[in-house]
């Protein structure tokens, strides 16, 4: 597919120090907005992406003509109301939907970058973000906001720009990433490094991609994002369109059909080294370890007003990993407040209809925003 | 490597009608003993494995060299002591360690079956095993023991063979597969089928075997048999023989280096076609359906005295999917005792040296033995 006619780039034309030790200069950085920023430029909303998001959070993705990743929470008269405010969202660094990536030509060699880009981190993709304000010219962000890894940039940036947001909503999230979730991510990346067709991440340069490797990292990935509760709701045993078990290897379950499904849709809108890129810098993210062990360090200077949210049957990014920081916040007296939310849906409740989520937000949001008018 | 001068093989010559249709005849079954049958031949005990478990339960397994899979809990003095009781223990049918499975040959053209080898169930499992009592001249078993696939084993004898076992301990199991663990397994098998080599099973012909595949398969059982805590605790986000961080995709983590290592030292003693039939029955495995719906009528006709063990941090079986099984029993009046043992080590803790767990399994057989005499 050709993005560039679709992708709104700003190309960062000051060197950005990545935290591997490499300088890298005039890189785009693809974006998307929603809303108008108003006259006073205080009303704007900066929205980070999880995993496999990128910048097209609401209405239809031009690249693969669904729905937002986020349309459930932003648009008009939603919880993130694109009538008040105006929300900026940007592809990662690393990632595939146009901001600089292991895809992008190497200018040494004229090739792809492959697994020659540099690994990047949670802090290099929020400081590159950074230039979206100076950009828009926005003095002060009304709120940071993002659900998973989105949550991590949401840390991370307030941490870096303590005077740079008003309110900041970290979602199903950790300020440092656990052994499991470490352990779940290193299974993606073998999935896709045992790809035949991964080549060492020069797949591009023999026009075969590694999409199985890349289908069965998506799968496992999919399988975290729900709870057992859900998923024997959903699915419990049910057959896929027969009568009774096939003996077979076909897919005899429906939840065996829709993994299927996931993985091989995926692979149509994913590279597979941006999902290797992406998995290390989570892997990489620990905020507690950047302050010597104590996360309150990382929000001594913030002015930013918190609301931290988690779910009950998340068990990728847990009730507890969530109230850490809240309670981290606590210690010093900052500004915070806790919602968890009684849901079923797991880890992926941050992105599907769960009203009690919707509503929390909506009401931190507007009551944020009025109380400063 | 060459199993046949280690492994016995009982042959099995009568016909054996699978849930699939079709009917085996004259096939191996591979099977271990430890201990010595008494001369009452009362005080026998069949040993089910777990998924990737085989025959060779306690002492040195010749084939690998290392300790057989259950010599926390079986030998001489240990819980289930082999100075008192006679252990048999088979590899199921489907295996790769001596029983009749996916590597054997095909008459029918003298290769290896592969994936023409028929899809077997736990109840052709247990079927099959049952000739193991005709061959010991034990009239009826002391118990039926295992843990996670091999508790669902001994929920199936019991059911298929009410009669032929004084007790029966089901460890971390479940009486129906749920979704999660379907999809858990089919993530298994579909990373296996992603692997190039693998040739639609029928690899043993190109002597290329699908490694990395089996490899990723086993990561992610593996991070399943663990605890979010367990993991935490032994891992973390300690480096491996680093100090710091390498920005790269090497094994930064111990935990990646640990899941690495238990990758590929399994592709040495397992087969993937193997890997594919056993968690085939695992899915298929439902014992609730099989009595309509109704578990209690799986045990209506059964006299054994049971005992259930569920592990706290056990999230692959949990408590609760133990639990149904008591509640089953209890409706109908059995004899059941239950445990739920606090452990931080997950589904593992079947395997591991758990004193709680091991003293229970101990005190259980000793007193349902001694009762009797």
């Amino acid at each position: 597919m050709n993005k560039t006619e679709k992708v709104k780039n700003l190309i960062i034309d000051k060197p950005l120090k990545l935290d591997c030790g490499k300088t890298i200069v005039n890189f785009p950085l693809a974006y998307e907005t929603y809303g108008q920023l108003n006259e006073k430029r205080d009303n704007a909303i900066l929205a980070f992406h999880a995993l496999t998001g990128d910048q097209f959070a609401a209405e239809i993705n031009p690249i693969t003509k669904k729905e937002g990743w986020w349309s459930n929470a932003l648009g008009p008269g939603k919880a993130i109301d694109t009538n008040k405010y105006f929300v900026i969202c940007a592809n990662v660094i690393g990632g595939c939907m146009g901001s600089y990536g292991p895809s992008n030509i190497n200018p040494e060699n004229s090739k792809p970058f492959g697994t020659n880009f540099p690994v990047i981190t949670i802090n290099d993709m929020v400081n590159a973000q950074y230039h979206l304000l100076e950009f828009f010219k926005i003095d002060k962000l009304f709120s940071v906001v993002g659900g998973s890894m989105g949550g991590m940039q949401v840390l991370q940036f307030v941490s870096n720009f303590p005077n740079k947001s008003r309110t900041a909503i970290p979602i199903a999230c950790t300020a440092s990433h656990s052994a499991q979730n470490i352990a779940l991510n290193e299974l993606g990346r073998q999935s896709i490094m045992a790809d035949h067709n991964w080549s060492n991440g020069f797949y591009e340069e023999n026009k075969k991609l590694p999409d199985k490797g890349l289908a069965v990292a998506r799968m496992a990935a999919h399988i975290t994002y729900l709870s057992k509760k859900g998923l024997q709701e959903k699915f419990g045993r049910k057959l896929q369109e027969r009568d009774d078990l096939k003996f077979s290897f076909d897919a005899d379950f429906q939840i065996e059909s829709y993994l299927r499904y996931q993985g091989s849709v995926f692979v149509d809108r994913f590279d597979a080294n941006s999902y290797l890129y992406i998995t290390r810098a989570m892997d990489y993210f620990d905020l507690t370890k950047q302050f010597n062990g104590n996360l309150s360090k990382a929000f001594e200077k913030s002015e930013t007003k918190f609301f931290i949210i988690s779910f009950t049957s998340d068990w990728l990014y847990p009730t507890s990993e969530n109230r850490d920081i809240v309670i981290a916040l606590n210690a010093i007296g900052k500004d915070v407040g806790f919602a968890e939310i009684t849901s079923d849906k797991g880890h992926d409740s941050f992105l599907l209809d769960v009203p009690d989520f919707l509503n929390a937000i909506k009401n931190f949001l507007n009551t944020s925003y009025n109380k400063k008018i």
